[in-house]
Order: structure tokens, then C-alpha cells, then sequence
């Protein structure tokens, strides 16, 4: 069958390998669409990193070494289903949960399998990718998406990121929340935001960014804080009680400060953005004075449902959020390629059809 | 009437001023025990800083300027009531919430009036203090403490601090909990921890607060950070799973690195100490990585009938925390200074009887 595969920096590779065969408790896909991440960017750019095994060392739970087939935002259809696995049937639309566990270190026994001390991905630690004909993946991860679009499918996996982000802030209707950065996580935070509720305030120094969060819907203010004073356009939105909720989803250590200064008191910073160097916070001015809580969060753990859920009930649209439909064989030109240099990409489906 | 008055840095005097009068919604109270606090020190090395008004500023809700009487941390015994009070009697032992608040802005209206933007203290910004004969409180801040020991009662606004930090962490009974600096703030939320079904893991440096950790019963277990790997007796006492929470009661950056280092998946760390400087913080590798969170919290809102109930119900035991009870007039002398140098004193009292 026809795969996509990581060798490692700057190598990516189509090729054809050998498709893969049910086995007890495990379901067989034909992955529909696959949307490309920004970890998929790092890879490819900087090379294996962890989760990513290398050439010589084996990721700890796949086994595995490179390459390894690519993609785990991926939406796609049943071909098969394995002995004992029930909740799933041939033809069935699923999206996969794209995770690898080990189920029993302290993270997983709290059920926060995102933490789990071995975690690996789906397409990117091995036990192959969204970006190839066929998959068999164990049963536990793969959700049932009914009539959902499977291009929009794709992108259950970032909503799954979102959806995790916000509720742990325990976002809740009638509050005003900041989400700084318009890229594809901060968008689907205030999609989640909006759907939730909340009245939402993105901060984006990028103009197409920017237009994208407005003609989403999924902001109800968009503001360039190179431009605008953002403490004085949120105070103005909440006549003076500043924000209850932020959300860093830009990774950029001005932001934090600049998202500090717009929450209220008992306001909670949710940052769910890589920061590469630690960042100075002023524990007592910008959190202790205000009964602030500065939160974090990383991916998703029984988080699917509920983004499967937002979006067949149409209280998220994903829509907007695909702009553009590849194929694979186009996958460094029109997609690598393409990420790293336009802002006007959200996000960017590989057509596995 | 005598009384200590706050006249500015090193300043304190003990002198005769006018007795106060009752008015509708007031209570006047003699005061019985008064203890000594780390901001009354502040004040008195380091001079007047808000919320203390300076010799020409006023402070915004009292209206006064130096000198004020000093002492916010106080028990006492109800003398007389106005009109309209009926939620205490002549003869009640009662401790006053020793605050004055705006009521109408932004975090007042949320309920959480301990970080009201005029905030103000009785016994720092005016209105009378615990060092005097005689005070005179509206009526919503006095709290009546039954039959509790009026020793004892002083403590209960530094425990009302403890109670609100704790209570930030929705800590619950079977949690593992490492406490950062035994200072008098760090005990009390040790002990409120311990009264709350968790196990409590005290790190200090000096050993005299080491020991009041332990035979106070508040610590299960005592480390010196200095001396013992803290990481490796707290994974020993969780079997690897490492702090359910942390609290920072040291107000050292290297306390907060410390205690993110032995906090488990989906942890908190609390900071409850002033830090001077802005500290770095590892939001991607300390927080994200672990959906772990940092909160902070200051003073207390809606926490002393809580604190109240943990004496009475005898789950809290304070008389282990007072360590001396002076007169007014040595209170420089065997007061300020011995806190100032002693490490064996945890709370020292001054008598008003």
C-alpha cells in the first residue's frame, strides 16, 4: 500500500509498504483525510525529536525505529473489524484517538493518560500513520464520528486539544475570555469558548489570522495588540472587570505578560503553546494580589466525545478551518512548504482517497 | 485610653488617645490578645507602604493619615453593641476580620472583597487596631468564637489565611501535600491540610521550625532541603507518584523550583508568600507538560467562620503556635525585635488584659 514516511530532517518519503492485518481487539481503517500539525513542522524541519523515535533508538512502546508512517489528525472509514471489538462496524466513519500508553504509571492510574510517563503518537512514534491506505489501530482509539464530514473529522483531534485546554479552566457561559494567537489551536479555543458561551476577545498580530477569527464567528472582538492598547479594548468589553479566562496559544513570552494584564481578579491564564526558555512571572503582582491561577495543559485524555459531540451538534463549525485539500504525493510542496511561509493557511488536509 | 500608634519606620508609641464610641452597626470590643504579624514587622523596619497611609497621604476608605494604631490579628470581648446588631451580646468572645472594603468594585462584586482595589486593614490603614484598650468594628467583621481560649482566637486570622489558600486547591483527604517554609503562615496551613485528611510533607531549613513542625503534629514527615533529597522522600512516601499539591510558604525562588520538582501529574502549586522579584518559571516543561497548575492567593474572603469551626471542632490546635505573650510596653523590645532574630518564636502575642 501507499505510505508517507519519516526518515528523518528534511526526508520525508512516498513509498509503498506492507498493509497492515486485523488482529483480535484492533480495527482497520482507510484513512479518509489527514490534516498536517505543527508537530509534524518540527519533524520534519528539526528532525526526531521525542515522541519520534531515531534511526537507532526504538520509541519504547511502538518498538520501533524511522521511518515511521506520518499523520495522526486523521478521520477515515472501517474497512474490518478485529474479534471482541463491538462499538465500531465496516463502513462506519471514525476518527482516531492517535495515542500509545502504557496504562499503568502514576499519570494513567489518574487517568490522565496525556502524562503518561512513556506516551507516543500514532504517526509519529510508529504503529503507522493517518498518511497511508489502510491502518489498524487498537479499538480503544478509534470513535465513531456518524454523518460528521470526514474532512471536518480531521480536525476532532486539534478540537480534542482545545476542548482539553478549556476545560480546565472550567470555562462557563457569561464570562469574557482572551485567547492570544489565531492559529489553528487558538481558533478552535474560542470555537470551543464561543460554543461554551463565553464571549471571546482574540488577540493576533497577523491580519489574515485575524480576519479568519472574525469571519469564523468564533470571535466576537479580534484585536491587534502591535496596534490597539487589548487592556483597554477588554476593559472596555467588561465595563471594567477585565477578563475571567486567557488563553496563550501563541507561545511567545510577551504574551504572557500582555494576557496577565487583561485578567480581572480570581482570573485564570490557561497557556496551551510550546515555550521553548522559561518565563519570568511575577508570582506576587500578576497572580497572588488577584487570587490568579496560572494553568497549563498538553493534548487530551477522554476528551473526544465531547469535541465529536460540539461539532455534530453543530455548536462548532470546522469548516472555515480547512483551507486547503491536497494529495499526498504533493504533501513538502503544498503542504510543508506552504505552512511554514502563508498565513493564510489554517489548516491543510491530505486526501487519502 | 492607652494604645500602640504606627508613626513610621522604627516608630512605635504607646500613649493615651480618645476611647472610641458605638455606633448603629457597630460593635465596640476590648481587645484581649493581639498578635504580632510579618507586615507589622515590614512596617516597622521598612516604614509606611500601603495599605498604610503615610503622615500626609490618607488612606482611601479610613480617610487617615499617620500615626494609626497598630494590630490586626485580635481577640477580644464585646463591651457594647449598637443598634441593629444582633449577632452578638455583651460578653461574647469575638475576633475581628480585620478589613474595610470598597463593596462596588469589580472583585468585591464577585464576592472576593480580599482583593478589593481600596483594600484596607484595621490596624494598619486606620480605624482603630488591636493594640488599644478599646476598638469599635461594623458589625460585619466580628465574628464571634464561642467558648474558644481568647489566646487562641488571636490566631484565627493568620489560620483565616491558610484556610483561603488551601481552599484554592480543592485539596481533599488522601492527597499528598509538601508545605515550602515553617514559618508561622506554613504551620498553619500545615495544620489545615492535616485537619483536611491529607498528608503533610514539611520542607525547612532551620531546624528549630523543623522541630514545632513535628511535635505540633501538623508535619507527617520533616525534610531539610539543604541536608535531604526532598524529591526522594516524597516519591518514597507516594510509591512514585510524587505531590498531589505543593504550597509556598517561603517566598525564596529556589523554594518554588523546588516544589514544582515534587509535585506529581495534574499537580498544584500554591504560592502564599510575597516574592520580591519576578521568578522564572519552566511554563512549558514544570506546567504544560504535566497539566499541573500554579495559583496564589492573598488574605481571606468568606473564611473565617471556616477557620472558626476547624479550633472549635478541636481539628485545628493552635496553643502549640504561641510561643510568648508579652506586655504592650515591651512589645519593640520582646516583640518586634526577638521575631526579628529568634527562629524558635512562631507567634507572639501581646496582652491587652
Amino acid at each position: 500500500m501507499k505510505a508517507v514516511r519519516y526518515y528523518g530532517k528534511e526526508d520525508l518519503r512516498v513509498e509503498e509498504i506492507e498493509e497492515p492485518e486485523v488482529q483480535p481487539g484492533t480495527v482497520k481503517i482507510a484513512p479518509a483525510f489527514n490534516g498536517i500539525c505543527g508537530s509534524d513542522l518540527h519533524l520534519y524541519h528539526d528532525g526526531p525529536i521525542p515522541p519520534a523515535p531515531t534511526a537507532e533508538e526504538a520509541h519504547p512502546l511502538s518498538g520501533e525505529t524511522l521511518p515511521v508512517v506520518l499523520g495522526h489528525e486523521f478521520s477515515g472509514v472501517v474497512e474490518e473489524v478485529g474479534e471482541g471489538v463491538d462499538h465500531v462496524t465496516v463502513g462506519d466513519s471514525v476518527v482516531v484517538e492517535p495515542l500509545m500508553v502504557d496504562g499503568t504509571c502514576p499519570a494513567c492510574r489518574k487517568g490522565a493518560y496525556n502524562l503518561c510517563e512513556q506516551m507516543g503518537f500514532i504517526g509519529i512514534s510508529g504503529r503507522g500513520g493517518g498518511l497511508s491506505e489502510h491502518i489498524v489501530v487498537e479499538s480503544q482509539w478509534v470513535h465513531p464520528v456518524g454523518d460528521m464530514p470526514l474532512d471536518q473529522a480531521a480536525m476532532i483531534e486539534p478540537l480534542a486539544v482545545a476542548v482539553h485546554g478549556v476545560n480546565q479552566t472550567k470555562a462557563a457561559a457569561g464570562q469574557v475570555a482572551v485567547v492570544g494567537g489565531a492559529g489553528p489551536i487558538g481558533l478552535l479555543v474560542a470555537a470551543v469558548l464561543k460554543a461554551k458561551g463565553l464571549t471571546t476577545i482574540v488577540s493576533e498580530v497577523s491580519a489574515a489570522r485575524r480576519t479568519k477569527a472574525q469571519t469564523s464567528g468564533v470571535a466576537d472582538v479580534v484585536v491587534d495588540p502591535t496596534q490597539d492598547d487589548l487592556g483597554a479594548v477588554v476593559s472596555d468589553q467588561t465595563n471594567g472587570a477585565m477578563a475571567d479566562l486567557a488563553f496563550d496559544a501563541a507561545g511567545a513570552p510577551p504574551v504572557v505578560g500582555q494576557l496577565l494584564d487583561v485578567l480581572g481578579a480570581v482570573g485564570r491564564l490557561q497557556v496551551i503553546a510550546i515555550h521553548t526558555a522559561p518565563v519570568q512571572i511575577d508570582l506576587t503582582g500578576a497572580l497572588m494580589m488577584q487570587d490568579r491561577v496560572l494553568g497549563a495543559s498538553v493534548g487530551y485524555a477522554h476528551d473526544h466525545a465531547e469535541a465529536i459531540d460540539l461539532v455534530r451538534s453543530g455548536k462548532v463549525d470546522l469548516a472555515p478551518f480547512i483551507t486547503s485539500t491536497i494529495s499526498a504525493d504533493d504533501i513538502v510542496t503544498e503542504g510543508f512548504e506552504r505552512l511554514t511561509t502563508s498565513q493564510d493557511e489554517v489548516k491543510i488536509l491530505v486526501s487519502m482517497r
